[in-house]
């Protein structure tokens, strides 16, 4: 298996990735195809050690910014890293891509060069929150920021692959995020997604959540437009290193307490590494026919290598063969008229094309 | 100064609200009715210490539940604790309420007995949520979750005046809660209220800001619609509650830990005391004609003592004039006409005697 790694995504570019890239690939025992400019890469490489590493390197020498508009970017600029990594999957010479780079751009170019899986209109992004049970998955993390409620269905389907096969749950919980338990809270959009998920045939929906639910671990997958969901991603995030620099910052006011602190570091280490977004690496974009991982911007080595291992849990567990089983119709060959809210209501506004 | 207090609001009814008024009428130096079944109010005064303080109970017989329809509970329950304690304050026997119970209700019940601000379409709930500075003005947390656009406009000016009087704080500034800092960036309702807030003559506008700057403290006021604003805030709620429990058993896993947390108890309890709710106590109710304050529904003792303390500040800062001077216009007595957004928004929605 090869996974090709745009090189210069990301905030802190092929300094960080390079290394994570090399990590990730001998430590989940992959190929690695490092795309970006050739020269870039290659000094990066030679401060490396690459012993045991299949790495071989992919010229592209154009970059799209992170303040660059997504579609044009990629029409404008078909050399930049990140369509020139998706075209090492598309033509069969990787099974997998990671990029930190603009994930507009990562998204518009999936499109293009990958195209969706046929039933589902809208690719998001899916990733896990922590939670005190174990990991709550969360979709959609920005990707679609104005979906049309039944996206939510195809969202919700989307999930249950992806915890299926990567967290090896049966009939995964599904919960919709809202601003109160009771059914008939939410504002008009979750009010209107609420039956449709109802709806579903053999979808466990467990109705509406409320955003203490994600950390609680009260359902295994949580969906929400794009919008809300990266706010919540975003405040979790800022909320835990809110804490840990208050924490750190109280822990060393004292000499005592410095000393008693060291005693604990273990237990503090645990109760980051819970928390690190580094830990989880990247998110797969499910939905776009290949399989493609979005690692966060300010990623560093350690989340590089980390979505490397994403990516090849993601290539293993074959998400978009799993997605596009789940979205012709109910498992077991069924036939598609017993799921009438999955066939009905995605055929009317399925976009042909459209980037 | 006179606070009424829905003596039985809130998940744990008069057993907490009770003390906890008279703990906060006692503590913030004010004097208090308790409002609900008397019978019942008397029950739980004959346990508490009410020496010194002024304490007056008024009857009223009826309870709206958490699920209940809000105006339509308000209609028919015209003798429940909710309304019977906003009369209190209608009719010039209290300056303020404090309920912790459905807010919904309250909502409704305050629009219904008090009125609006001239100039509010929509009243805000706006509190605080902890920051590394000190902490982020957020509103609205779910009293509006399908604003227009032009609603946010009034939610920014409110917020300027809350902040402005009770922190103190002079030209505050505000930042519009999006799913990144560009001013591109957000969902279509996000970009349609962008160039609205950037219009408003004197208002220290910022931008975009992500769900990180919340708890970073980017700026002082981040104002967002209530869905949003209400998943925000239990997320971080529910974070912190994570963080505390994870630590909590990691930091008691062993005899040697035990005892080294021991040390470090003031420590920790600095931090609990940054990110507990029961601290804050209570949002005010923004944009009513009166001094509304909402406590969180699983309010302990402390927490309504807090929200008693909210009242007293909101009376004494007189919030409702202070919005009302700023929805009439600029500041300094300049013409109206110089804040074309603020005039001309508001006017072709309001609605008259809606609840």
């Amino acid at each position: 298996m090869r996974i090709a790694v745009d090189a210069i995504g990301g905030d802190q570019g092929p300094a960080v990735v390079v290394p994570g890239a090399v990590d990730g690939a001998r430590m989940f025992n992959v190929a690695l195809c490092l795309v970006g400019p050739e020269a870039v890469i290659r000094h990066h490489l030679s401060s490396v050690d690459t012993a045991g590493v299949d790495v071989h390197v992919v010229d592209a020498p154009d970059a799209i910014e992170m303040d660059e508009h997504p579609a044009q970017a990629i029409r404008r600029k078909p050399r930049a890293s990140i369509p020139v990594a998706l075209r090492e999957v598309q033509e069969g010479r990787a099974n997998g891509v990671v990029s930190a780079g603009n994930s507009g751009a990562v998204m518009a170019a999936a499109l293009l060069v990958l195209g969706r899986i046929a039933g589902i209109d809208r690719p998001a992004i899916g990733s896990f929150l922590p939670s005190v049970r174990s990991r709550t998955l969360v979709l959609d993390l920005g990707a679609v920021t104005d979906p049309k409620p039944h996206h939510l269905v195809q969202f919700a389907l989307m999930g249950r692959v992806y915890a299926e096969r990567i967290l090896d749950l049966s009939n995964p919980t599904v919960g919709l995020l809202s601003n109160g338990e009771e059914p008939t809270k939410g504002n008009q959009f979750v009010q209107e997604v609420y039956p449709l998920l109802a709806g579903v045939d053999g979808l466990n929906f467990k109705g509406n959540v409320e955003g203490k639910d994600v950390p609680l671990g009260t359902v295994d997958i949580v969906v929400t437009d794009g919008f809300t969901g990266n706010v919540a991603l975003k405040v979790a995030e800022g909320i835990a290193t809110m804490m840990t620099d208050l924490l750190r910052s109280e822990l060393t006011a004292t000499l005592p307490r410095k000393l008693a602190s060291l005693m604990l570091r273990p237990a503090f280490r645990t109760v980051r590494a819970r928390l690190d977004y580094s830990e989880i690496g990247g998110a797969p974009l499910l939905g776009v026919d290949g399989t493609v991982v979005i690692a966060h911007g300010r990623s560093d080595v350690k989340a590089i290598m980390n979505a490397v291992g994403v990516a090849r849990r993601s290539v293993e567990a074959d998400l978009p063969g799993g997605i596009r089983e789940a979205v012709a119709g109910p498992r077991g060959g069924k036939e598609v008229e017993e799921s009438p809210v999955v066939s009905q209501e995605i055929a009317p506004d399925r976009r042909r094309g459209a980037v």
